[in-house]
């Protein structure tokens, strides 16, 4: 994948943006000094079960009872957890050789800025779109820049249907079917403004069909870290949230599940 | 323990305080209306690895890589991990038999008001040191009284030694040496102030040598959450900060890695 991106000469820019490669461990992606404000606290975590759909088909998490109230005194379990499954992080490393594991993640860089572009109109005429640079255009049009250091996130409507694995995975014939970024909206970002994140709704950066996942192959490896499954982005403003990513702290970790509250 | 509790009569206010059995799912525990504010981000979470002290002797956690980004063009962990260790959030049902699941915890109860209790200069003297009602005076005599809904923490120094196990743990003849809440501490935050969740810079609520994990047995069937494994409690301020709690939403978790992250 990494070498079919190079030959493509897909993102030119990767070299260039050498700032960007230490983006998520640079103290310089603090919040701006000016201070954030917020009145109330919105949960975008959807609840992560055994039965919670995932990329590989296979549970994303096991909970073994290893203590019990009744004869222990207390109860306590292990959990055998996928990194990628359920409300998660994907860290630099994930798709990169020597990227950021998590633990290098600078707690700055996890307090940004949100912007949520919604796009369920058209993702609900083709459950493969993909999130445009005019989608992005428009939300700036709507709002105002997009903020320095912020996390885009795409509102496609289908966190409604982490219930239904078959409608939120699409699957059909082997093919997923979700929406995503689009790459050269990705491109976008990381050329024309100062992003830390970007996240979506769905199971995945990329859309459902897919093959060479070239999203996840740009972004991360330029040190920027995303965010899949998440929940309730049509319960939050469209400009002026503050996003916190609560990541597990593991070291040597490629993600894991998060806790993302927005700060409204 | 929980007989023990009863036939002992330690917590009288049990029953009256039927409120605070609600405490972290109700949506009245929200932050106050007045708009939060802060400049800066502090992590007060320790990063989590195989070697990181635990109570039970075994590995907090153990990372299985199941793709190469080598071979596979991407990297994946599986992880296999214990609900209470490292930095990590104890649930009412972790000593409870019907209290309240981790993804029950209403998301407004995860963000908080953080008070500071500096007792490091009395558990330098005395490893097993409880923090005291007296402290908790002291605390609100230099500051104010103790906000609503707030999470009281710990600071005793001991983050500092969570590279050095024995000294973390204390363990000396199998048992544990390191400062906790006292029980009468815990008592009064729950009957004379109303109090979210409480957090520690060691490895529990209760001291080293608690045989009875008083505070545990009272605070947490009360409807109250716990933090222990706190980092960086001495790099933020007594009083004014912000604590949000970034714990993974797992369905019939019992606790869990929590990113902990200070908004001053």
């Amino acid at each position: 994948m990494r070498h079919a991106l190079t030959r493509r000469g897909f993102f030119k820019g990767a070299a260039a943006a050498g700032f960007a490669a230490t983006a998520v461990t640079s103290a310089e992606a603090a919040p701006a000094a000016a201070p954030r404000r917020f009145r109330s606290v919105v949960d975008l975590t959807h609840t992560m079960s055994p039965e919670f759909p995932t990329f590989f088909g296979v549970p994303g998490i096991e909970l073994q009872k290893q203590f019990d109230f009744k004869k222990d005194g207390f109860n306590l379990n292990w959990w055998r957890v996928i990194e990628h499954a359920g409300t998660h992080l994907d860290a630099p490393i994930h798709f990169s050789e020597n990227g950021a594991t998590v633990e290098k993640i600078a707690a700055e860089t996890l307090v940004v800025p949100l912007a949520v572009v919604d796009v369920r109109g058209r993702a609900a005429q083709n459950a493969d779109y993909l999130l445009s640079r005019q989608d992005l255009l428009d939300w700036e049009k709507k709002n105002r820049k997009l903020p320095d250091n912020c996390c885009v996130a795409m509102l496609s409507g289908w966190g409604q249907y982490v219930g239904d694995a078959a409608k939120f995975t699409g699957s059909a014939g082997g093919v997923f079917h979700f929406p995503g970024f689009s790459p050269e909206a990705a491109e976008w970002l990381m050329k024309e403004r100062k992003v830390t994140g970007i996240a979506s709704d769905t199971l995945s950066l990329d859309n459902g069909p897919s093959k060479d996942f070239r999203v996840h192959t740009m972004w991360l490896p330029s040190g920027r870290w995303g965010l899949e499954n998440v929940a309730n982005l049509d319960k939050v403003p469209a400009a002026g949230a503050t996003l916190v990513v609560g990541i597990a702290k593991v070291k040597d970790a490629t993600g894991g599940p998060a806790r993302l509250i927005a700060l409204v």
